[in-house]
């Protein structure tokens, strides 16, 4: 298929190279920065454009991935009656902001953390598709199992829901992760001592349920060892809050209609 | 070297496991339950014994692997003037619990979860070690360096802000996962969209710091998504709550002296 990108960052990228790669061809890039969009265009084989409404009238696709508030500005750019179907990206933004402007539209929303400099297999990577009626839908289901094992429908409240667990799951999680590092840290030890630990945590629930694979001083009930950790962490009051309260969390799911 | 064992859980089953890998010999093991100790003894060739009193004198290292609250009257119960070291595998207890009791003694303290089904490559779990002397030390850091790559010394309190750290890299970290799998399943969605999300977590802190890759609507001060989440969590006020709490702190970590 041919595909029009509007947008250069992170996930603009990712997603146009996992295109190209799958055979489609990229015809234009757009960027509010036209040095970003000739560097990825360039990369793709495509032209960049300096503005939406230099859109081609004859992609099947356009994908719009820039920042959740400039979503709309971008559509309103855009040529009137294009034929492709135009589907945004993001993971908590209705479907229907696309629909004063469009006929055909819909919303692609691959569930991943992208790195500028991390390369990412598209194929284990789930893509939530909406669309406003069954022939966008068919369009982009065409795409996105060209990239992906696991595609399937939501709709915007269930893919505002798919965001916040990935909220919790990856931004509060390496959250955690910065938290462990400066506990290391202010007694002299190193983030590399915990990776192991780190990755087979995240493996054991690669098959498991998290609850059934809950460890640590909370889920004991292991009053000592937290009330140890709670005086160490005495000097850093909002560390020690925090694992008072997630510690109380713990022990309300795996004990629940107990007490503390 | 000639071992006994005093403990039989997961932790002690994956260490008296990993040390006869190593070439040594485990003489006996020790479990309060009877069938427990012979179980695991039977694996490792060892005799099964009912009463630490009864461990074998002609042991080079005598681990105690037993829960925290249990150590110290198991070494109460061993037999007086052991020449071997005997040592505990516990994170947040004090090396000097054993001194009343003992004059060679330390800690072996691997830094990892263990589970009852899942192995466990010893060679990359980093082991802390802490003995009394430094006879004592090398026979414990001659048992390490014969599992793993990464041994260190570390004293009582480093070990217990190491315990601090795992509790927050993994315990809660997995219960993050799990109020992910919880909001999911509330909108009819299954945990195991977000598993390659989780996985690319804590792959992308294998060689990065966690602060220089957090990501997420906290870390981008993005408003619109953050109340939008919070809305959708406004019947789990616990959730809500949680999700407010820490990106604040994210906000706070990634935007010093700034407010929020």
């Amino acid at each position: 298929m041919k595909i029009v990108l509007l947008g250069s960052g992170n996930v603009a990228t990712h997603l146009g190279k996992a295109l190209s790669a799958a055979g489609h061809q990229i015809l234009q890039v757009y960027s509010r920065t036209r040095a970003h969009a000739e560097v990825l265009a360039e990369g793709l084989g495509a032209a960049a454009i300096d503005h939406p409404s230099e859109a081609s009238m004859d992609a099947d696709a356009y994908f719009i991935v820039v920042k959740d508030d400039a979503i709309e500005e971008v559509v309103s750019q855009l040529p009137r009656r294009l034929k492709g179907v135009v589907a945004h990206t993001a993971g908590s933004v209705e479907m229907d902001i696309l629909k004063p402007y469009l006929d055909r539209y819909g919303v692609f929303y691959p569930l991943q953390t992208f790195s500028k400099t991390k390369a990412i297999s598209f194929s284990a990577v789930p893509i939530a598709l909406e669309a406003v009626d069954a022939t966008a839908y068919g369009v982009l289901e065409q795409l996105a199992d060209g990239l992906s094992d696991r595609v399937f429908p939501c709709d915007s409240k269930q893919r505002l829901s798919l965001h916040i667990a990935a909220v919790f799951a990856c931004n509060f999680t390496n959250y955690l992760y910065s938290v462990a590092d400066n506990v290391l840290r202010s007694h002299n030890l190193d983030f590399s001592l915990i990776r192991p630990l780190v990755l087979e945590t995240a493996q054991k629930v690669m098959e498991h349920s998290p609850r059934d694979v809950q460890t640590g001083p909370a889920v004991r009930r292991d009053r000592i060892t937290m009330a140890k950790h709670a005086e160490l962490l005495s000097d850093q009051e909002d560390l020690r809050e925090l694992y008072l309260l997630l510690s109380e969390r713990i022990d309300e799911i795996t004990h629940p209609g107990t007490g503390f």
